[in-house]
């Protein structure tokens, strides 16, 4: 039996396979520029959108991808992944399209809205406890027992490929970038991007931007082997509260990032700040990440051309409010 | 003297000349869709998002339109106009592009942010007393004095001409539209948009919406000639606050407009929060007209295609904070 495709480290060829795939399925996100940005930068900053994606978040790329690939057979049977936020959502989107059965575990403390806007789009929703319970031990039983495929929100193949069409649409769109900055979760988006530049951009420097607090990549990349934290310390950027980049991600981090710098909450809510008044979007912490990082991360991109990922805008209304109000 | 071009009806061709005056000045904003309003309608909606334009509404396209008309001895004189809002911004922005001085008209009680932000894109702004003085008597008298040209926010040839590019480009990329939907001021955008579609798709129903306080234009196409209403009564659309319609606007909306409809306030928290949501987009009161018509306004929108003109964003970030917080 031949190596199952999803273990299999993708390529940049992979990554332009995906883009045929999510031709008229996934939107073709605008890129946005604002002039105020660029004058107090000294750059040209020209904005991925992916908070206006489907779903709200770039993760759509990849679930569809990674679905699309599937035969009949393993449709039927469906797929079952495991997320608090926009991987889940995703998925079930995905999954929906395609007319398959989606599983996913979610702890039992996820937002009400996620699990509701998850239930909304088709899944079934299983929940666990985060403190006692070991979502990926789970899933892999579940996936065993019911014969479901486990499509993680990271580390396979597909879902990295899917992620990098993002990045390669705005390199299309806007030719020799100096600088591309991505922000850094469990890293399938930076992994993802990074095969996008080295097709079509090879002299862009890419930055991953993790939260403080969760700068495993960080140290990972720095010491040349994964690194595991402890579970993170509180951040608002919930979305990138991974404790360890996977060896796929890792291996393209190590050998394609420029490196990885991290931003403070405080950075953050500027910059969701700076997104809603100056530029009118709605984006949600981690998806502030890339442009924080650009912003504070000490590179010096005055001359340059930068290309920042939105990479999500879904955050709950009561909570927004709070950032931009207080 | 031939009589001043800004005192000619404008057409469908000022139009089409317009959108090759802002080609590489204005953004050619996206046009954004929703699965889920779609769902809720049962119609295919696409927003044409000119929150996303520079200073953050249509307003810029009239403005630079009708100062890019201008010979070099009316530019070293200058520009003056009164606006509260959105369209004092953009004539502050079109004449620094244009290098010409401005002078804007602002009311006394006018928000600090509106204030700062027209004197940042370089204007010289002036204060007057709402209550005892009359803009429009002030601004003519300061043209004459100073020899600038006023450029009122709608009735003028060019100023009309240029907010019709945003429907005539919403047109060329969605075509067939069985509706549009335009937020009603002064009128300007909806006269502009009425004369691209009666060139690129006449068989497109244009209807106007304002809010349920300040119907003044409603109550004019219904009596067949312009209704002055009182003050309005206080609503959170801050930018569709006129008393009347123009004669030059209302002679293309009775000629071309299929109608009028209201909205209410409530009707425009609620589409507000559903750009904020669904669609991660900032929309300010006013800019949710258009959306609050198409939904709300009576109209059998079911089974059509539905163009919405998004028409700004500009609200100050704690003032939108509790529109989506309550």
């Amino acid at each position: 039996m031949p190596p199952l495709p999803d273990l299999i480290a993708p390529t940049a060829h992979d990554v332009v396979e995906a883009a045929h795939k999510l031709k008229g399925i996934a939107h073709r996100t605008p890129v946005l520029r604002s002039n105020s940005i660029d004058e107090m930068l000294g750059a040209q900053l020209f904005f991925k959108c992916e908070n206006l994606q489907r779903t709200g978040a770039f993760k759509f790329r990849g679930a569809f991808n990674a679905l699309a690939q599937l035969d009949e057979d393993q449709r039927e049977r469906g797929v079952i992944t495991f997320s608090a936020g926009n991987h889940a959502q995703a998925i079930a989107l995905a999954a929906r399209l395609l007319d398959m059965p989606a599983l996913v575990l979610m702890p039992d403390d996820a937002p009400a809205s996620k699990m509701a806007a998850t239930r909304e789009y088709g899944a079934q929703v299983l929940t666990y406890d985060p403190v006692t319970e070991d979502r990926e031990t789970i899933c892999q039983r579940l996936a065993l027992e019911r014969g479901m495929l486990l499509v993680p929100p990271s580390e396979n193949r597909h879902v990295i490929a899917g992620q990098g069409t993002a990045a390669l649409e705005l390199l299309e769109e806007v030719p020799r970038l100096d600088y591309l900055f991505v922000g850094v979760g469990g890293g399938g988006l930076l992994a993802g991007s990074l095969l996008a530049t080295q097709a079509a951009a090879p002299l862009c420097r890419v930055y991953g931007v993790e939260p403080e607090v969760a700068n495993d990549g960080q140290q990972s990349l720095r010491a040349g082997h994964i690194v595991r934290i402890a579970l993170p310390r509180s951040t608002i950027a919930d979305g990138a509260l991974a404790q360890a980049l996977g060896p796929m991600v890792f291996d393209i981090a190590q050998r394609e990032a420029e490196g990885i710098v991290t931003a403070s909450d405080e950075q953050l809510v500027q910059a969701m700040r700076f997104f809603a008044q100056r530029m009118k979007i709605v984006v949600e912490p981690t998806g502030a990440l890339a442009l924080a990082g650009a912003w504070h991360g000490g590179m010096d991109v005055r001359g340059s051309r930068v290309g920042i990922i939105i990479s999500g805008g879904n955050v709950d209304l009561p909570r927004y409010a709070r950032f931009l109000a207080d």
